[in-house]
């Protein structure tokens, strides 16, 4: 194969973006062969700037029927995902899908099991993996640079969302619509960051998320979380929609020095020995391990959704490397879904979640919703 | 009166830096009429520091029965506050107290009690209060320039301490000893500033502590504690003396803005028109209120321990208004206290505190450690 042909389900905002960098052949080795969405206006749109040589449908059925298909990129709101990739793996494409990964952990579990069944190659747009700064950070820690992590920190308050915006859409912002507020809708990038450049593991977290408290919306609009790791390092993660200007501060501290990212830079305070060994060692009453504050150069610009994209179809063709496995959108998603969790329970939610606890609370949710059916 | 006649209870550390400043003359309106503290080495350094006009008590009771004496400064070991200060009030002094005000509210309950029946001037040595910046934060809080806060976050681990310095006491880090860890003995300061700037009131918290998680000590060294407040807000405190280098950022976010303060310096972002009256009128689907990034002028320098007791001084001899009224102290040492109750007791912990049930599970925690008695 020299060419995916490519389905894309779904020309909302996110659809049509992927659209318009991949007919402007910003990636290569893929085509647009077929899209699918509900819309007239919006299959107009698509033969209009796509040409030709594209096929439309308005029905899921006859694209998946559509036999001129390697691949297919998943636009479409977080409930349908898991369902729509499922599908597509049983048909023997290829799937890269937007984020969240889906809604709840049950769901996407069986998203994961039929990618691995299917030996198709599954990647998650998180464009954000392909940021210079937080591939930098996963470098520095991976290579035992911060040492053993203690601490991690991250305020990212800077999704301001006003009234009006989720009132451009009925279905924004309800348990039934979308499964969530800043969690699953602004925060996914954050919470698939936050452990994946730390490689942390969680064992076990209470969070405190408030629902409705600066909108008039169902779902949660602020939330504060604290986790602890299996290595006994523990961390806090602070979101809301609420507020202006906000804030995006990720800290890292490890018994190396510490790190922050902060106003798209890195800056890293470097013990010169690690701490432990200076605590052996030093006798007296008042000191500490001397620091130096280190200029990290970072290489490369932030591919974004292009750039996942474009990884997936090398991926598919030349065994390319994924940056970001579709398997690996459970674990953000597994953050998220503990962090309502523990609010509903009001205790500790122990690592990996009773998946079908969530699910019951979840469902209990959506059927207080009397104006969106549950899709 | 012209002259207060001056006590100094305990000669440690903080002792002698009281000392020092005042046979510097730097406090105008005060002498030290008297010292006592139990060791021979230290009223020696007195008399041959202070001069010949100097009384030498090695024993309290003598101390109190001196009736050479307007006002006492206690720097003696935590536990011993509220004793001291009672009997001071009791003998119709006035009281400067180092911080903590005492280990637990109960105590410190006594303590302001006797403090209002004695109608006499009592301050803490709550000497960042002096703090320009921190000033200037309680001027643009209390004035309003920020709103309405919405949340709070504090993250203060540059309280690093080895090994060594625990060790360099036998009472240091104990229960019995000093009645707690980094909270108790490191943070006041910050636990104060917090809601003295703020003027926050705590309505429940939720903590979690680590005991002897870095270092070989029995009390706390590692604390994440978030807390509700009564107008909705939330807040969060990091603190640690394990890490290096370290943080202390205080970042404050309002419906005006936010404000942080960081190395030194007072940051102030603000919204052109508060956030609620942008969030009512925007019909957009994107955007946010107009921020504005301020330079505010600090004036002033940090008194810092002088200055508390110059201030203490002026209040007695002038009735200048008190920086560190004596009766705020409870304000940060329940926090305190909720955080530990919080984590022996995995739950919530209301404001006020159960006073009672803090005090037994501290009684608890002293009698397990069987090498220091409980004082």
């Amino acid at each position: 194969m020299s060419e995916i042909r490519l389905g894309i389900i779904g020309l909302g905002n996110m659809g049509t973006g992927h659209v318009q960098y991949l007919i402007d052949n910003e990636v290569q080795g893929a085509r647009i062969a077929a899209v699918c969405d509900r819309g007239s206006e919006r299959l107009k749109w698509a033969k209009e700037n796509i040409g030709n040589n594209v096929e439309l449908f308005d029905d899921l059925d006859r694209f998946f029927a559509f036999d001129g298909l390697d691949g297919v990129l998943i636009a479409t709101p977080h409930y349908s995902h898991t369902e729509l990739a499922i599908r597509a793996f049983e048909r023997g494409l290829h799937v890269l899908c937007e984020k969240p990964a889906g809604v709840y952990t049950k769901q996407v579990r069986l998203m994961n099991e039929a990618a691995a069944k299917s030996g198709k190659v599954f990647s998650l747009m998180y464009n954000q993996r392909t940021n210079p700064l937080y591939q930098k950070l996963r470098d520095l820690i991976a290579s035992g640079e911060l040492g053993e992590i203690r601490r991690t920190n991250w305020i990212i308050t800077d999704w301001y969302r006003s009234q009006s915006y989720y009132d451009s859409g009925g279905w924004r912002a309800t348990w039934a619509g979308e499964g969530g507020g800043v969690l699953i809708n602004q925060d996914p990038h954050q919470l698939d960051l936050w452990q994946w450049t730390t490689g942390l593991k969680p064992k076990r977290l209470r969070a405190f998320c408030y629902f409705g408290k600066y909108r008039d919306i169902e779902v949660e609009d602020d939330v504060t979380a604290f986790v602890e790791y299996e290595n006994g390092a523990t961390g806090v993660f602070v979101t809301t929609t609420g507020e202006a200007p906000g804030t995006n501060r990720f800290e890292i501290c490890g018994d190396r020095g510490k790190i922050v990212i902060e106003d798209g830079r890195l800056h890293f305070w470097r013990l010169r020995v690690p701490e432990p060994e200076f605590n052996r060692t030093f006798k007296g009453s008042f000191g500490q391990p001397e620091c130096w504050k280190c200029e990290i150069p970072i290489a490369g610009v932030e591919s974004g959704h292009k750039g996942i994209t474009q990884n997936w179809v090398n991926a598919i063709l030349h065994g390319e490397p994924l940056l970001a496995p579709g398997e690996e959108g459970i674990n953000g998603l597994m953050l998220s879904n503990a962090m309502l969790l523990s609010t509903w329970t009001d205790g500790w939610v122990n690592f990996p979640i009773d998946e079908q606890l969530f699910y019951d609370h979840l469902q209990r949710k959506i059927g207080r919703n009397d104006q969106i059916a549950a899709q």
